[in-house]
C-alpha cells in the first residue's frame, strides 16, 4: 500500500497541482472582466450592444444594419447588392471635384443640373438616420430625450462607462488633460494660411450662421438652449418677447440706430426686454440690441447682423407697397420668411459651395425633394456637428481693416474695426484677407485655445466614442497609423505618444481636426463627408422649403418669392451697403493648392509607402 | 331748330336718364365689395387665395393642388391620373365595411393582412398635409406659427377676417349665440343608445388617451401646452419635475398607494411638486397625484391611470430581474417605453378598431412603415381633430356600478364609483353599460352642454372653415340640403332655420356631429373619414414605431419588446386586476344594426328622394 502510494506520489503532486491551479490560476486567468463587455464594441456595424447582467454576456440588437448574427457579422444579400450600387466616398469626392470643363456644362444645363443636385441631397440630406435614437440624455434609448429638446443628439451612441480606457478598451488608461492636449495639438507655430484661398469673411459667416443653432448651455455644453432649427432667432431672438423688443411694431419694421451716417442694429437701451452678455468695458453707445445675448461679442458678428437688418427692412418696405391692406403683423412675418430663405439660399450656394471645394454648383432649390421622402422639419444638432465646426484654426492673429491692423483679442467686443471704417470697407477688407490653414492643427491663435479646452471637455464628458469608429460610422476606412491620419511623420508622433500608439484610441475632435487636407478641400476627407450629411440635412429639412411652404404665397407672392430665388451674396451686399463694395469667400490669388495640394488616400498601405518620404513641414 | 329740339326731346330726355344712371346707379351696383373677394373661397381646389390691396381682385397660389389657372380650376394630367386610380372614400369604406367572411380570412394570413394594413396606412397616417403651414397663429403662413408649438395646427386655413357672413358669404350674417346653438342642436331629449352596442368604457378609453394631447390653453382653447405627441404625459407628467415627483427614485417604480386592500395612484400629500386642480369638497383623502392636473375629474380616469401604473411597475419587475445592473434611472425610462408601445399597441387594436367598425383587423405593426416615407415624429394635432373628438353623446345619464346608480353629476370630482367597488367591479359594470349614439344629435346630457358650447365659440374664434368645405377637402362631394347632411326632415328643418336655409354655411362641429351615421360605424363618413386620417397619424408617426426605436433594444431586450407586441386590453387587464375581469368594448347583445341601419350614399341626388319617406325619430 504504502509502494503504491510511494509510485503514485508524483501523480498526486501532479494532482495537487492541477487542483491547485484550477482553484487560483485558471479563474485568476478567467476573471470576469469587471467591466461591460461592450467597451470593446463587439457588435459589429453599428448593431446596439447591451450588457447582460452584470456577466461579461451581450446581446447585439442588429435591426437595420444590413447585417445578422451574434455580433451583426452576417451582411444579407439585400445589404450586400445596396452596398455594390452605392459609390464609396472617395468615389463621390473624386467625381465631384474633379472634370471641371464637365460640371461646368452641368452647371448649365439645367434639367442635368437638377438631376445632380437631386443625387447629392439623395445621398446626403436624408442622413445620419431619423428620428435620432441616441442623445446626450441617456446611454440608452429613452423617449423623453427625444421629447426633450435641450438634449443635443448624437450620431451614435457613447463609449459605455466605466470602460478600461476613455476610448473603450483602445490607447491609454488616462489622457492628457484638455488643457496639455490643446496646447500640444492646437498651438499656433506660426500661421499658415488657408490653401483653397478662403477669406477671412468665410469663418465669420459661418460663425453667424451657425451660432443660431449651436447654442451650448452652460456650465458643461452638454446641453442646448436652441431650437435645432434655422430659425433666424441670432438675428430676431428666440422669443417672442425678444422679437418684439427687437421690432419697431409698426409697418414690421426691425429697430435700427444710425451711427456715422448709416443704419447699424439698435441700442440695448431701446430695447427694453434685451439682454445682452457685454463686459464692463464696452461702451454704453457701442451695446447693440441683438438676437443672440453673445452676439455683441465681436464685430463681424454685428456685421452680418447689420447686413440681414438692413435686409429685412429693405424687403419689408416692397412688401408695403405690394400689400397696403397688410398689418404690421403679416408685414413682419413675410418679410423674416423672405429673409430665413434668403439665409438658406446663400448659406448653400455660397458659403457650403466654397466649402465642399466641388466643381458642381450647390443650389437652394427645395423644390427638387418636393416628391421625395424628405425628413421636413426633423433637424436634430447632434453633438458631432457641433464639435467638428470648431474652425478656429481658420482665425488670423491680426485683421487688416482699412489701414488699421487689429491683433485678435483688440476686438472682442470692441465695435472700432466696424464704425469706425464702415461696412463697405469692413467687407473689401474681410474679404481681401486669407484665412488660415483649417486641415493638420497646430495653426490655432492661443486666445481661441479657451475655446477648444471646453471642447475637449464636453466631448470626454459626453464620451463620444473614438475617430476611427466614426470613420467607419461614415463608411470611410478606419485610420491604421497616425502617419495615415496625418499625411506625415513628425506631427504623427506627437500624437502616437499623446494616445499611447493606438490609433483606435484617437479622440473624434482631435483626429478631424488633425486629418490631412483632402485635395481642393479646406479640411480632410471625414471632416467634408460628416458635415454634408449634417450641414445639407439642417438647411434642406427646413419648414421653409418643404411642399407647403416653398410656394409664392408663403412670401407675399411672385414678388417675394423671386426675390428669395434670385438673391445671392453679392447682390445682397449691393442691395444693403453703400458702394456696392465687392465680397469673395476665395481670394483667387492667394488660391496655392499647388503648394499644398491635400491628398487622396484610398489605400492605407500605399499612404504608408508614400509617407516615409514626405516631410510635410508643421 | 326749336322743331328739331321737340322732335329730340324724347332723345335727350333718354339720353339724360343714361347719364345719370352711369354717374350713381351701375357705380351703386358694382360697387367695390369692401370685403377680402377670398370670402368666397374664389381659389378652387384649396389653393391658397391673397387678396391684391383693398381690392376686389385676388391671387390664387395653386402650388401642387393637381390644379392650375387663375383659379386652380384646370386639372393636371397627372392628377387626373392619379384621382382615376385612387379609390373614394366611399369606396374604400364600403371594401372594409362588407364581406366580412373574406376579411377573416385577410386576417389570418399574415402576408395578406400586411399588404392591405401598409396600404390603409399609406393612404391614411400619410395625411394630411405636412408640415402645416397653417396653424392659431395667424391667417396667413408663418414660421414662427410652425416654431411655436403652443399654436394648434389648422388642416385648412381659418376663414377672412370681416366676411360678409361667419361662413364667408353663405349663410345669414349673424349665427345663434353658442349657447342657443348647442340647446338646440344637442339636447337630449331622451337616451338613444349606441347602436353599434357600444359600451361605456369607450369613451372613457378614449378621454384618457386623447387628452394626453388635447390640452386646450384657457381662457379661449385657441393654443395648447401639450406636446402635440402620444407622450404619455398623462400618466407621468408633462414636466421632468412632475415625474420626478409621481416616481418612487428606486427600482424605476411610480408612486402608488393602498386603499381598500388594491393599488391606486398616490395621494397629492405623497407628491410634492404636483399641482392638481380639485375643487374644494373633495376630501383630502380622494386627492390622486396624476400625471394631469385635470384626471381627477372622474373615477373612469383614475380607473385608466391605475391599470397603466400597475402596468408600469409590474413590467419594472419584469426589467430588474432582466437587468440586475441598471439603476433607477434606466429601469424606469425603459418600462415608460414600454408602456408607452403598449398604449398605442391597445390604442389601434382595440380602442381605434371598434370606432372604425371595420372587419378588417387594425394592427400596430410599425414596421410595415419602415421602408416608406412615413413623416415620423411629425404629429402635430389640428383643431379640427380636437373639436370632432367632442363625443358627449356617449356619455349616459346614469352609471350602474355594482350595485349602485350614480346620476352623470354625481361622479365629478367623485372616487366613490372606483373606490367602493374597486377596478374589478368596475372594468365589468362599465363593459357592461351602453353608450349613447353619437351620430345624429339630441343627445347630449345637458352637463356636457358647457363644453360643447366652448367648442363653438373656440371654432368661431379661429374660424373654422364651414363643414362642405371640410367634405371637399376630405374627397366627399358637399352637401347639398339639410335632408342629405341628416338622412331624416325634422331635424334637418331645425338646422335649416339656424344656418338660413344654406347647407353650406353649416359650421364645422355642428355638421360633423349631426351628420347621418355610417352604416356599421358610430359616426357619420366624414367624422370617420377626418379622424381616420389624424388618429392614425397620430399613433403611427410615435418616435416609438420609427426605424431607430421599434427594435428589442429600445425595449429592454427581447422579453421587453415581446410584452409590447403581445399587450391586448384584456390581458392588460388581467394582469393587473384581481380575478381578471372581461374588458368589453362592444356588448354583443346590444348590438342593434337592425333596427337602426345607417346609411351610405355616395348619390346625393338618391338620398333626396328617399328621405323624403323616411322619419327617424329624433
Amino acid at each position: 500500500m504504502l509502494e503504491k502510494l510511494k509510485i503514485m506520489k508524483p501523480y498526486v503532486t501532479i494532482l495537487i497541482f492541477l487542483g491547485l491551479l484550477q482553484l487560483f490560476i485558471i479563474p485568476a486567468l478567467s476573471e470576469k472582466k469587471n467591466y461591460d463587455p461592450c467597451c470593446s464594441y463587439p457588435c459589429q456595424h453599428f448593431g446596439i450592444c447591451t450588457r447582460i447582467g452584470f456577466s461579461d454576456g451581450y446581446t447585439c440588437d442588429c435591426y437595420r444594419t444590413g447585417y445578422y448574427g451574434d455580433n451583426c457579422e452576417i451582411e444579407t444579400w439585400k445589404h450586400w447588392y445596396s452596398e455594390i450600387i452605392r459609390p464609396s466616398p472617395y468615389t463621390v469626392q473624386a467625381i465631384l471635384t474633379n472634370g471641371k470643363w464637365f460640371w461646368q456644362i452641368v452647371n448649365n444645363i439645367k434639367v442635368l443640373h437638377s438631376f445632380f443636385m437631386t443625387k447629392i441631397l439623395q445621398l446626403k440630406a436624408m442622413s445620419p438616420v431619423w428620428p435620432e435614437a441616441h442623445n446626450t440624455a441617456a446611454d440608452y434609448t429613452t423617449f423623453d430625450g427625444y421629447a426633450n429638446k435641450t438634449y443635443w443628439a448624437l450620431t451614435i451612441p457613447p463609449v459605455p462607462k466605466n470602460c478600461p480606457t476613455p476610448a473603450g478598451v483602445a490607447g491609454p488608461r488616462e489622457l492628457p488633460d484638455a488643457e496639455t492636449l490643446v496646447k500640444t495639438v492646437f498651438t499656433r507655430t506660426e500661421f499658415k494660411p488657408c490653401p483653397r484661398g478662403t477669406s477671412v469673411i468665410v469663418p465669420f459667416y459661418g460663425q453667424h450662421f451657425t451660432h443660431q443653432g449651436f447654442k451650448s448651455r452652460m456650465p458643461d455644453r452638454s446641453m442646448t438652449w436652441g431650437s435645432h432649427m434655422v430659425d433666424g432667432s441670432h438675428i430676431y431672438g428666440e422669443t417672442l418677447e425678444k422679437q418684439h423688443a427687437l421690432r419697431t411694431m409698426s409697418g414690421g419694421k426691425m429697430k435700427m440706430q444710425i451711427y456715422n451716417g448709416e443704419e447699424y442694429p439698435p441700442n440695448v437701451k431701446d430695447c427694453p426686454g434685451i439682454y445682452m452678455q457685454y463686459p464692463a468695458f464696452v461702451k454704453e453707445e457701442n451695446k447693440f440690441a441683438l438676437g443672440h445675448p453673445l452676439y455683441g461679442m465681436l464685430p463681424s458678428l454685428v456685421y452680418y447682423t447689420t447686413l440681414w437688418l438692413r435686409e429685412h427692412n429693405r424687403a419689408c418696405d416692397i412688401m408695403a407697397e405690394l400689400h397696403p391692406d397688410w398689418d404690421d403683423e403679416r408685414l413682419f412675418q413675410t418679410t423674416k420668411l423672405i429673409v430665413l430663405g434668403e439665409i438658406m439660399k446663400i448659406t448653400i450656394e455660397t458659403y457650403v459651395q466654397h466649402v465642399s471645394g466641388m466643381h458642381f454648383q450647390l443650389t437652394y432649390e427645395p423644390h427638387l425633394l418636393h416628391d421625395l421622402p424628405m425628413r421636413w422639419s426633423s433637424s436634430r444638432i447632434h453633438v458631432e456637428f457641433n464639435t467638428l465646426y470648431h474652425w478656429h484654426n481658420l482665425i488670423p492673429d491680426y485683421f487688416l481693416i482699412g489701414d488699421r491692423n487689429y491683433s485678435l483679442p483688440e476686438i472682442y467686443y470692441n465695435m472700432n474695426p466696424l464704425l469706425d471704417h464702415g461696412m463697405n470697407v469692413f467687407t473689401t477688407s474681410l474679404s481681401n484677407q486669407i484665412a488660415g490653414r483649417g486641415a493638420g492643427g497646430r495653426n490655432m491663435p492661443e486666445s481661441l485655445h479657451r475655446i477648444a479646452i471646453e471642447t475637449v471637455k464636453m466631448n470626454r464628458k459626453v464620451r463620444l466614442q473614438p475617430f476611427n469608429r466614426y470613420r467607419q460610422y461614415f463608411r470611410l476606412p478606419p485610420y491604421k497609423t497616425f502617419e495615415d491620419l496625418t499625411g506625415e511623420t513628425k506631427f504623427a508622433k506627437v500624437l502616437s505618444d499623446i494616445y499611447g500608439g493606438d490609433i483606435d484610441a484617437v479622440e473624434f475632435y482631435i483626429g478631424i481636426m488633425v486629418e490631412k487636407r483632402y485635395k481642393s478641400k479646406m479640411w480632410g476627407i471625414t471632416l467634408n463627408e460628416a458635415i454634408s450629411s449634417y450641414s445639407l440635412r439642417s438647411v434642406f429639412s427646413s419648414t421653409i422649403g418643404s411642399p407647403e411652404y416653398w410656394k409664392e404665397s408663403t412670401f407675399g407672392g411672385k414678388v417675394g418669392f423671386d426675390l428669395v430665388k434670385t438673391t445671392n451674396m453679392q447682390n445682397l451686399v449691393c442691395r444693403n451697403i453703400q458702394g456696392c463694395p465687392k465680397i469673395q469667400f476665395q481670394i483667387p490669388e492667394d488660391v496655392n493648392e499647388d503648394k499644398d495640394p491635400g491628398m487622396i488616400y484610398n489605400d492605407c498601405e500605399q499612404l504608408k509607402a508614400e509617407t516615409i518620404n514626405q516631410k510635410t513641414e508643421l
